[in-house]
């Protein structure tokens, strides 16, 4: 999980205005077309994608009035899910998971700010993958939803919502992908498996990295004593509250089916051992006491009576018989065979 | 564990109405049935059986006035165990486990959500498997239990009840379950075995992971300062949250137990591996050296003295014996025989 | 550890009533003979020991004014350790442990339940084994001691004391059994070691399963403020509490052992397979060479001038033996040998 | 890690005194030049680089009213990181970590302690290592910085931004010598890879021992109720703490990561072993057999037809030719070629 | 670790009698000399070394008027550390280790019991090792020190200081073994040198149970709002503490490593296995071709026309060659050799 991402692209930065009765829309060119919003008693949610202009984010915060170190903290993205009050506002660092190129052996997360007033919440997306809040910009614009009853704190909630329904999207790929492993693992594992259950580990590692402090953030919200945060609104922050500590049960139900997993990788490993061993002493046992024997009868004396006798050779041949079929019934008695 | 049920069937609703006096029973068509109940001083217990008709159960739902997130939370059966106070009522969910087809390899789990107020219970159930709550209607039923004389918080305290001993008999089979793995693993361990023994580890974690918040939610209701849950139940709460307690001390218990029994699988596999190269090790090194000496005088230089002595033969016979024996007594004073 | 006993004894009641100056010692036959001392302001101790007829216990409890729920309890041998304050009385259950038949690895439980009130102490054990209340018995006989100066506080601190000094009995046996096993180890290690080790290591969890809960209890105890427990007690309750702790110590000191022996067991295991294997090595490097030698000279070509040298053979006999000391000195410098 | 420095540098002190508009930079030759700083309200900040001269620390002690225990602790440079509050300056040890000669292998760490007063703060080092402080300093001098506004409380946050920061660099190297590690791991592992494994892990634990007191030494800063912290300055501290935690995190997902790499090292390891046997078991289980054919028409038995008639060697050949054959076919459905 | 001492030498017992201008020192040869000191304003200390009297004890305690538990608790000397308030007098317990007869696989403890009152301090030590004392009372006696100006509370601090010095030296000296068992785990690893492992990680056990307690106990008596302990007393208490926690991060870290070593022998076993079975390998697969062709031709046939040829001789030695070669090229590419 890199944190740092090393492709910015151009910030595209969009504004959405809206009350039980208005709607307004808005893709913003300049900074300073936010600034009228700033006063307005509607919710005002301005989103911005992409943070490569540090300069355009300062003014931004100047505006806002923001604490330098929010500013700071929006640019350097690899802070760790964290709720600051600074009594005007609330600044919420939260850690949004996807795969890279969709392959899923490269779990990446991006930073995503929030910044919640009593009237606008402005959200900082570092802008690599596709768009997270998309069903919430669609439920605003539908209009019927109770979203726009509700003030900036309900917005809020709903954007935290997204995040975390994003993580049972990814804990479900990882679950299929797990699955195709302990498949793997039955019919035919290779080390190429351990090193795959092992690169698992790691992402389950970091899942629990960024979704521990979000439960955290959510849960110091529900204590904040803000008149920021209404009670009304408390409810649905319990509601995903219990959604991340179900995430939280879900990654550790997948870390523990791993550590069995590569328990029973060793075994299969060394059962594998075990049955090359025991067709080589299978075929050792038999035929070197057998070897013995025909040496004994090569041996070049002057002086071997059974050498002369005809009878002789097929006597050789049925002990030799006798010793072979003997030796396979002690293996089958042994459960070698 | 799987949460989300794929077959829902149609929902039977079921109406009890007692009160020390008096006894009525009814099963419920449509849902309108129950609003009279809504405001009578006794104590009426409405199951829902089934949950897939969302509508009903919102019809439902407005009437004794639930939050719409209640509702959701009925409807959506992944929730984890909780107990929310709503100040008019309680809500709370629980998890019933039991065993798909009856294949112990199958544990299952629906969810069971109870509202408690001061004059009614609605208790809702997934409805696949049998009714666990049997027991409590044949003694509401029968009129001369205690149940009878109090409100519904002893009610509900009676549900849970039901519910916790249900756990008590998914333990014992998989204590019976745990025991066979036993005596399978000192007499004939295999890697199904050890499989075996993987997929109880899985079930126990799943057992954990219902029944560990559930004590939390019983702990958490005799804690609770609200009229709708008397003093002299807590004491009843109290009793059941001990039974919560054994129930994960046995689960604690039968997870200890398999983590020994992955141990003493892995020995007895290097043990077997040990005991046939043992058998190889013996066959070897008996029969190499005499092997060596039968090809010594097959050779056929025309200078060999001993093999024109017409003792030569059975001296070379005596030496092997002795070779052998002495092989012998090696092996046994090293304890391989 | 079995919870409930299948063979209940017929139960024996005795009742002991004493203060600074009196002493009655009585063998109860029907229960009503204990109703007179319900009020005396003597100390007054019940014992009952065997549980079997529950109505006699209902017939008790009546008359002292118990709680139904402590009934069930002191019937249902399977209670975790605990403690509850009724105002009037207090519940305790406690666990005393025992090996059966003498057998260190079957070890069993039975519940003990004390019912502490201001002028009596009735204890309750399920009678299986032999009376650990004795010592306090004789105590109280002898007149002499402390114990006759206190109330009933005292009294149920030296019940308490004596189990607790029950557990290091039991302890101190199974520390001679570990040494045993650890003798065993370094001597002769077979299969059945581990699976010993394994079985106590299921006992040392049973212990603590017991132990565990007896500290919460002892230590609410102390932190109770009721008129019942004295202050003057407590002192001694904190010294019991101690030797729990040191209880709980040693039984976590002996689990820690345990482990360890695990680790030598495989250890050892893996050493035996590793000169097992040396062996064969040994014997397999020097005579493959050699064998091949003596059948090259086996061979019946025409043409082979060494054959017909009169120096050919005892030129092989000197370049085998070469062969045979050159791999020992290797072997030696190995530190295989 | 080793604690106390066997080799001290003389000491080098500067003092630097600075306010919104002043500036003075002066090297210290003789302790008493510092003491007309003592009571000067704008910023004194004396770093004493080297503390072998116990004499002069004793000086500087008592002129600025330091408790003895204070000077003993600068002094035995083996504290955990810790603060004290003496209301009038607060005592605060950290430890700053370094590579010894670049050596990845040689985690070595110093002690530094601050005392904050409310116009002096006073800095210890042992000085062994390059200056960590030298950013601070730079930024004071340039004297635009925010640094200057703010009193000694934000000075002191400084140069424990400072430490923090340094952490970091230390675990960024040890991330790269990791990859390196697990490059090897996966091409060509030897016994060295798992003793580097080793001794990462120990510098590992070496590192989470000097940051976690840090946590907590910061975290006690932010809570201290004295007006030597003002509130201002500890928004800043949360900074640095989220940073301290960030660390604490780093250092736990290394820790998981070896240990991934040791279990990957062992199963590689048992996958070699694994294959040798194969190549055995395959040349073993061909050959044996045929040998004991050849030896067959070696003996010398007078009556032997096969070895009368012209096709018996040839047919002897073919026979050999299809056991390897068939032997070679049975290992390619085992999967063993 | 055994905790109750066989042989009890005769109790010494020394008396010293100090305030910042007076020094007394005195043998005590009956116990009733002591008696004039109980009231004496000036700090006495009573050192008893060696328990066995207990009838003296009892006579001591009665004067100074220690709960019989007290009494109890010095002589039977198996507590654990533990501080306890009788509001006239603390009761303090530490536990001080040592090597029996200097051996370091023997870690032994005696338990050191501390009374604390206003003018005096007791000491009651098992008395089986040399005194540890020793330093404290070369300090009083030197009178310069800090010790005669302060009273009872500091006179405790430096008779606990003086025992977790003990701790560094015993820590030291194992850290000094554990060093030697990882060179010789480097060079020539036995199945002994896991028994010493495992045997320290014992000692690293016990170690544990005795400091973890006395870390609590000092933690105790800092909190402690008694006028017997001084708020400038509680400077030094700290310290103390300061070095407690370090005695315990020192213990974790040797634990560790101990941990890490296991795992290190344990791969030395295999790789040592490993080594074997490649030599094993490498003489079967060369030789047991060579031995098939060499059999080959040592056939009886009568019609080998090989045989006749004079070259068959010469190509068979170089075919047998060229195979050998082979192989060994093949050894090299798999790095075997």
């Amino acid at each position: 999980m890199k944190f740092i991402s090393k492709h910015r692209r151009r910030a595209k930065i969009s504004l959405i205005d809206y009350s039980k009765n208005s709607y307004q829309e808005k893709t913003i060119k300049s900074i300073s077309e936010c600034f009228p919003f700033k006063n307005k008693p509607t919710v005002t949610w301005i989103n911005v994608d992409g943070l490569q202009q540090k300069q355009a984010l300062e003014q931004l915060g100047k505006c806002y009035g923001f604490h330098h170190l929010v500013i700071e903290d929006i640019y350097h993205t690899r802070q760790r899910p964290k709720v600051e009050d600074y009594e005007e506002y609330f600044y919420i660092v939260l850690r949004m998971v996807y795969y890279q190129n969709n392959n899923i052996n490269q779990l990446s997360s991006e930073q995503i700010s929030l910044v919640l007033s009593s009237n606008y919440v402005i959200s900082f997306q570092e802008g690599i993958r596709g768009d997270v809040f998309d069903p919430v910009r669609k439920r605003i614009k539908s209009g019927k939803n109770r979203i726009v009853n509700f003030g900036t704190d309900y917005l809020t909630y709903s954007l935290i919502d997204a995040i975390v329904d994003n993580y049972f999207t990814v804990i479900e790929k990882l679950g299929d992908k797990i699955e195709d492993l302990e498949e793997e693992l039955l019919t035919e594992p290779t080390p190429e498996t351990l090193k795959n259950i092992d690169n698992l580990k790691r992402i389950i590692i970091d899942l629990r990295r960024s979704i521990w402090p979000l439960r955290e953030v959510i849960s110091r919200m529900q204590r904040e004593d803000s008149p920021l945060i209404k009670d009304s609104t408390k409810v649905y922050l319990r509601d995903v509250y219990d959604h991340t500590v179900l995430v939280i049960e879900n990654i550790e139900t997948l870390r523990d089916i791993l550590a069995g997993m590569i328990e029973i990788y060793l075994s299969s490993i060394s059962n594998k051992m075990n049955e090359i061993i025991k067709v080589l002493t299978i075929i050792s046992t038999i035929f070197i006491p057998l070897t013995f024997v025909v040496g004994l009868y090569g041996m070049n004396f002057d002086f071997m009576p059974e050498l002369r006798s005809p009878w002789g050779y097929p006597a050789v041949l049925l002990i030799m018989a006798s010793v072979a079929i003997g030796m396979l019934f002690y293996f089958k008695k042994k459960k070698w065979l």
